[in-house]
């Protein structure tokens, strides 16, 4: 099964626990709606990848890994679109769970895809009741108070915005949760792992802001120009359009040289640069 | 220690963990104002009181467990009073967390009361890795979907809802959480433990339906005929007041005989009672 597959299984059976039995049926829907189809899987993708690279011993443990992580990155999404946030009308190129279904129901999907979430890393006990504990540790922790994407959003109501603090909690806390999780997963410490997640979310945020300056909204799939509106700090604003993509690679030569040794170390560098490419807007890539 | 201290000592320290370091200060606040001073923490002190009653041979576990379910008891409020679902302006006699911080706030504060929740947990893995397993899947599956409360409020988006999946999952889950992870942080199996807590929920239920009807707003520092404004069902409009009390002692009754053989079955018996004594409105009671 490729990387894509195994991710998208992990994923659908998530759902299918969440969907058990008598569920009502709309917020058994907005489960899915919230879900799929996915969008690039990056965070799980270098799960995966991370937990291979160091041997992926208990593929069982990495799967739920994967779809946790997927599952809290897909619950902030939909918090985050909500009203009081972003006030998003469009997600992934559809209508944002708010929209397609109520205010009420995007709530209680976020809500019950993080319960999902931790349900999945408890179940993965079975195989190794260790590794899901520091699974459960670290997807918590990089996801709540104080430094994790909970975090990060709780800045933007400061009247004085740590910025460094705001950056790694609102999009590097899920990127280290990545680079963290695929180590625990396959029975590694994932401290030294740390580093590797915090670069890529650096590189992440900085072609975040290119992808917002350079596409036009339908291309997105997403109202752009979101970063500006709520006054927020943008790499392009900065630097502009070619001082940001210069720190963009100068960010993942950084991440690559940061890898930790493990048996599957030069695997994973092509990677990280595969994913690269695929963040890259092609306009930023060629000033480059 | 006595309980009340136990499980207050053990909340504020998981909250302490989220308002660490360079955190947000207002979410930081929050997190605080959503939890103290608390209420009755009528979950946590059954959860205790099974654990005793089990044995209680690891505290720190017990202690972890009590404050997670207290965490997500909060939680559960706090999104619960948004102006999407109830839109409560005050909540144990003090203004909502989403009035006295902001909207966003009170959405970010539910997210990291959860996310510390699951912390707490996974940290007590250092006692015991199986236990804390257990007690991550128990609050996961009765806090999420498909039968959590998170679950039990998607009911109310429903035009047909299943009333009795309904009452068990929007105010039993919890309950079950209690006396099911009571059971488990004493390393007892969880399982047999279900009814009691059900059961519990079903008078809190009532209790609450009673409490409802016969109070009027400044006593419950909450706004009353909520039920009725939003087409809920209610014991009381079933049965009366008389027919309400009387179903309520009848399930206290059901839940002490269903209590499992454990060294401390008598002592909790006796906590069920006290805690149902609480429970019930004077006026109701001197009815009964």
């Amino acid at each position: 099964m490729d990387l894509k597959s195994r991710i998208d299984t992990a994923v659908r059976e998530a759902i299918r626990l969440g969907q058990d039995g008598a569920a009502p049926a709309k917020l058994a829907a907005a489960l899915e709606y919230a879900t799929t189809p996915g969008g690039a899987r990056i965070r799980p993708t270098i799960l995966v990848s991370v937990a291979m690279a160091c041997g992926d011993d208990a593929p069982g443990v990495t799967d739920a890994a994967a779809a946790a992580l997927e599952l809290m990155h897909c619950a902030s999404l939909v918090h985050d679109d909500l009203p009081c946030f972003d006030d998003a009308d469009t997600r992934r190129g559809k209508p944002s769970v708010h929209r397609a279904f109520s205010e009420p129901l995007a709530v209680l999907a976020g809500d019950s895809l993080i319960m999902l979430a931790f349900e999945m890393l408890a179940r993965s006990a079975v195989h190794d009741p260790m590794r899901s504990a520091q699974l459960v540790l670290t997807l918590a922790r990089q996801s709540g108070m104080p430094g994790g994407i909970c975090a990060g959003q709780g800045w933007e109501s400061e009247e004085k915005i740590d910025m460094r603090a705001y950056h790694r909690s609102k999009t590097g806390a899920l990127f280290v949760a990545a680079t963290q999780m695929g180590a625990a997963a396959a029975g590694q410490d994932p401290e030294p792992w740390a580093e590797l997640g915090d670069r890529i979310g650096e590189a992440f945020q900085v072609a975040d802001d290119l992808r917002d300056a350079v596409f036009d909204e339908a291309t997105l799939g997403k109202p752009v120009g979101q970063d500006d509106r709520h006054g927020r700090p943008n790499a392009v604003a900065e630097l502009g359009i070619e001082g940001a993509t210069q720190r963009y690679h100068d960010i993942l030569s950084g991440a690559i040289a940061s890898i930790p040794s493990c048996p599957g170390e030069a695997m994973l560098a092509q990677m990280v640069n595969m994913q690269a490419r695929k963040l890259t807007p092609a306009t930023a890539a060629s000033r480059a």
